[in-house]
């Protein structure tokens, strides 16, 4: 069968075949069944307290509701796909199994509420295992970071090398960004954490409901306030996907540098072969996958966002079809930003310096001269800007001798600047230069020991 | 099971399991079977024939892809995710059925060239599948544009009554959209249609291969010129997934403009069941969900675009293992795109104009008042810029009689301008407003015949 | 001179101008003067105190400052382009101004660690000045929603008639996603309000200086922890973006009712000619061009953000000279928000419902029929789904007879189920519909008026 | 004045204010002003043609057109916001210069066919250029490729050193990348290149108006066939930003590897000062700005794209105020592109390889294992399969020895596989390697050569 025969078949479908396959979500909504149960659990336990169903009703519901839990886990549930979606297949299933009482479950609901309070439920429980992957992805940073708080190794700026700094310092430079990440998820859960059930179709209902009650029973910390609002919105969408965005950015930058520091030229790490892969005619070679798909998730993740902007921008209130497109990308980004924050604890753990290569990579480039300047600023009181002038012409001396800074003598340092004394050597070298840098937040390996500490306090409390 | 045991089990998998999950393609690249067997089939005939293989050899290695495409077709046959992807699932088998000569068809290529094989046969039946679908969809629009050329209706700028127009022309309109949009697919396809096969991993290879030969058995127009460039482009997706993005935005159009016709304040087509759904409490309703979905689509697409943006950007030669997130994007725009069009050509298939409605939306909102300037100006030869005022009092006029500009009597219209004539009635009604824009493009019925005849030769060949 | 030859000037020009004309920032940065000069006043207080500079040279840069800020307000500054950035600018005048104590001022920081300081104070006051809009927005919406917490239109989900809702009820539903939006701009704010002075370069300072006390005279809330960090991270950007993003979105809802009300077939509304513009030939045309215009500009604000993830995707530490790139995708996203947020407060305001035309499109569509099923329901008992049924049947009756469900008489309600009374039609108008809808959340106009002055209260304070 | 202050004041704004900021187009659209009085020209041209003026009129249009043109040249035009666009400026200035002939040029036509002819004028020119820019990068390219058809460098993939390639290969893998964004350019030009002028507001004219004519004067192909489409449609603007965006990706890959090749741990080239910038305190330091923001440069073009989608998504027939939002992005990506596309010329003609680093970087990581492999297959027969596990044990020896595959005895390789002969060491060198590689698009240097010399005359004929 050709490509062409494949699309000729999907174009020459019937008009009803084109409808169901646009139009039906149960193929993957079906994900939210757990949510949806828990749902229908809420709601009935609060129509039997308000006396709008029976109390025997409910209970009729809860044991149904339990059997099709049990059937989906086990893989016995038959999902219609002209049920169209979970709401309509467990309902339809359980007024199989119990008859009149599950006709009356849907009561004072419509699945427009109803779907937003299964995103919601789904989504939160998201957040907290994805802020456990955070946190496990920061114990290995700050672990690693405490453990090699004074392995030196230069500090690039245009990927150029500028002035010394540790691999801890560096590793406590993103368990910072993933602090943040955190942050922005606490935010965007806390800002989901309200219940729309009872919203019904757009507009509320006439049922004596108890919105509170259903909250509460599902964890949510109040209903929302606006009936057409909560069918209507989906910012608690995009925020997260926003959220992961920026965090899978942060990923993908680590993930360059793997994949730089695996470089022959750099070489200032090693990876085990559990997150490389080798080449079956290279054997020596450990190619760092992991790392490069860590670094490109972010395309899909940004993707899902972008693509939801699109979809909800122009929509009138309330609910629109256009909304069923919310789903299936969610899902996708979540499980992207999961693989990635998951890859990339495995990777730092795994990760070991090599201290010697990072060590050698420092003889280049004079990454001291701003030592040397500071140390003209303090002890001999020039201007910054005078220093930097002395500094140049002392760095051209050395390129032109094809030497370090600490090689030249003190006497060819004086003819440039007289003043200069034997303390100047106690600056230029790479551990003398990130011992100095003790101000708050510097790469000094004590500080970034203090830096560990409070980090640990800070994110792991 | 909580969501937090969920990911806790995501994120206490073991690296290995971790790294299985982020790093095989298997689950998803299996779709690209048939290629990679029609690939592998050309590659070893090529071989053949340049006797880097005997011929006992060729003929195994066909007889042995003809099974495993039969076992695939058929569902008998095992993916493996410890082999990766569908180009070692396929080779492993192959050694399985035949032995050894399976084991010389990887000569002088490898995966790096064979996957971008893969994937621009692929593509090139999708752009042809989905060319014919927009076919279809512009027969569908000329058909009808034909139809109803003489129907009136509000031509619209700031969904504001503007100038009257025909529904036939209106339908036209979408069948330049699309007929632009097949044009940049049929460019797309040319320029991806050149076969990579023999840039083996990145530098091409010392056997002495024909890639002319396998270029033209695949239907390749030539092989292409550099075997980095081969193994490190993806721009021929880009530029897919760019051309999809427009075109859907182009059905994104439509569809809004169906979902407002819809609404009963507009009430200007009627769509079947076919492609509404009902509430089950509201039988009037006619949901447009369809048009809904179609108006969303654009959002994945896109997204899949801006993602695929974000992973190519700032990557090093040659293959990097971020290009393994070019397929599922991909894979799930060609089906929104797709289905976007089928479920479009459906709709303007199904829908069916009321004429008496886009009729009674003419009587406000004074449609001719650009005739009316006309007319000042081509009979009275006013300047254009005066005609325009001398209409707005006219307009000012009726509008505080509460008339049409029809229904003002010569005396009123003289008492502006007193050189109005008894002919200017002949234009001031939308039947002879539509009739007189003859100008080539413009609304007239003639020319919406014409031009249906002439889009029908142009676009249907 | 043709496109070609302006072309072929910029192609020609020597490496030195296309260099400065991609490299240069003052042409954008200049709008952050007055942040980096209370970035520099700050910064030399603080050396002042540690005695790393003089209190004469402290006081000698403080009025030089003075006089800069002055200079550039009064339009007298001359900035130029070979000093590159504002940064250059401001230091090289300085030294101009008062000679060698500006020379001093660059001692223990750098251009990196300066520039994400001005970013951030820039930011913060953009912020508070949004909330301010934002603010004023919601005082619009709850003043329009208390003013008429009583006109009935029709609810609204697939833009068909659903259930009928109030006025103000709508409005509201906007005001709760601008409280969210202000809610995420609140905690952006929060995040991005820490000092990055004293990271210097990146790697911290050798000198002894007091980043608490310049975070303090800036009004932050405390150091940056990381110095690495603090000069590579732009995720507050980021972050702002997405915020404004999502808040564009929400107005650009709004803004399409807007221009759908605004539709003579629709009717809803009337806006003044402050936001509306007319044609110059059809003075009866109110085109809604702040609506359109609102509608969007989520387009560039998305276009930003979605440029910065791709820029920062994927850079190693630290800085790196693509972060340039944050600034005017930044500044043109503020100003697009700004815009958008007091162009809708305007139109907000302005706007009159036309509560005819609204209650006239409730005549349409059985929008009551959820009212007769929950009757059903709640006085028969039946349960739910059979109420739909029952309902359904109704609604055909009506429907064949062209009439209102409230128009058919008792005996045709009873054939259908025998059980119904009186009591029914005192559900079936919209008006009794909106009243019962007294659940939490619900529209019915005393939940409304209670909402509305619990907004004033969450929101206003 | 504080940062709310400002912003005090743009909320405190009266509407009108607002409505002025975010209406008028005058700020930016200016920047047409030779194509808007192009068409002018070419449309009285027209109408006197036809009659509908006289040719003394056309005459003083003409003049005062001319008389415009200088003005705006000269810096001597007072643009009007309140005249709100580039068009009404004109029109009112002419009428001020020549009076009622002015007042009859807007006969036959309206501000919706003359925007869109503007933009497509435009546009066309600065393809035309950007063409030319990207010739002068494909030269560049050429150049560079031929003079260093032999230098030897690694060939990457995942940045892990592979397979021995040429530096000139490598650079013409861009020359091919260059040459398909040029094809994009110029199926976008053709695309484009038809006339709207005559569409009128949306639905033609009654004026018996010769659009061919006004075509053909100004360059055009055609005019469009559909005067709804002509006015309402941007994919012309959409497809030129997909497509600058997809070579602004090429050209952040090529910018990404200068970045890599600038670093003293590769050092595989040199760059000019022209292209690069000091530090004041590190001389020695070369930070390739123009690369980095070359690199990021993808950014805002996706971002015009991205936000131009938005916009245009679900956007009713005809004009909507809407789009007025394409022409800022588009201006500001036009010239991020132009100024990519030269910086990169400029870096590419710059650049120097440093032949003995790239050639120590191939004494790392077993290059020519695969050759090795090969010459198993080609010269024993082996199958290939069967090739690389014989390598992998060779290469496992050498490496377990600390030497190259070179350095390995006959002896010790016949200790795996007994028939290997002398005439294996001619293949394990670089040099040897690629000579090989002679397959067509091999980076054999002959081969280069030979592709440098097609590429120039497929690309430069």
């Amino acid at each position: 069968m050709s490509g062409n025969e494949m699309w000729g078949g999907r174009f020459a479908a019937g008009p009803s075949e084109v409808m169901e396959k646009i139009n039906a979500s149960i193929g993957f909504d079906k994900k939210l069944f757990r949510q949806d149960i828990a749902g229908s659990r809420a709601h009935s336990a609060m129509l039997a307290a308000r006396g709008i169903i029976s109390e025997a009703d409910r209970d009729a519901i809860h044991d149904g509701l339990n059997s099709i839990e049990k059937e989906i886990e086990e893989g016995r549930f038959e999902f219609k796909v002209a049920l169209e979606d979970i709401h309509m297949n467990v309902e339809a299933r359980l007024r199989d199994l119990i008859g009149e009482p599950g006709a009356r479950l849907h009561t004072g609901r419509s699945r427009n509420d109803q779907v937003i309070t299964d995103m919601r439920l789904w989504l939160r429980d998201e957040i907290d295992g994805l802020d456990k992957g955070l946190e496990a992805l920061q114990i290995a940073l700050i672990d690693k970071a405490e453990a090699h708080a004074d392995v030196l190794m230069p500090g690039y700026t245009h990927l150029q090398s500028a002035q010394p700094v540790t691999f801890g310092h560096h590793l406590l430079a993103y368990a910072e960004m993933t602090g943040r990440d955190r942050g922005r998820l606490a935010d965007c859960r806390k800002r989901l954490n309200e219940c729309t059930l009872g919203a019904a179709a757009l507009a509320g209902t006439s049922f004596d409901i108890d919105r509170s009650m259903t909250a509460e029973l599902l964890g949510f910390d109040r209903p929302t306030e606006n009936s057409m609002d909560s069918v209507a919105s989906r910012d608690f969408i995009m925020e997260f996907l926003a959220t992961a965005t920026i965090c899978s950015v942060h990923l993908s930058r680590l993930a360059e540098e793997i994949v730089i520091w695996m470089t022959d030229r750099f070489g200032f790490i090693e990876l085990s072969d559990a997150f490389t892969t080798g080449s079956s005619i290279m054997p020596q070679k450990k190619n760092p996958d992991a790392a490069e798909l860590v670094r490109a998730k972010p395309g899909r993740i940004l993707g899902a966002f972008t693509g939801m902007a699109l979809v909800v921008k122009g929509l009138p209130m309330t609910f629109n079809k256009d909304m069923q497109e919310d789903k299936e990308p969610l899902f996708d980004a979540v499980e992207a930003i999961a693989l990635s924050v998951a890859a990339m604890a495995g990777m730092v753990t795994d990760m070991e310096p090599r201290p010697e290569r990072m060590r050698a990579a420092l003889e280049a480039g004079f990454p001291t001269a701003t030592d040397l300047a500071d140390w003209l600023v303090r002890v001999l009181g020039l201007p910054f800007r005078d220093a930097h002038h002395v500094t140049g012409r002392l760095v051209k001396m050395a390129e032109d001798k094809g030497c370090d800074l600490a090689d030249l003598s003190l006497e060819e340092m004086q003819t440039v600047e007289a003043r200069i004394t034997d303390d100047i050597f106690s600056v230029l070298t790479p551990e003398a230069s990130v011992a100095s840098r003790t101000s708050f937040g510097g790469t000094a390996p004590e500080n970034v020991r203090a830096a560990a500490a409070r980090a640990r306090q800070r994110f792991l409390g």
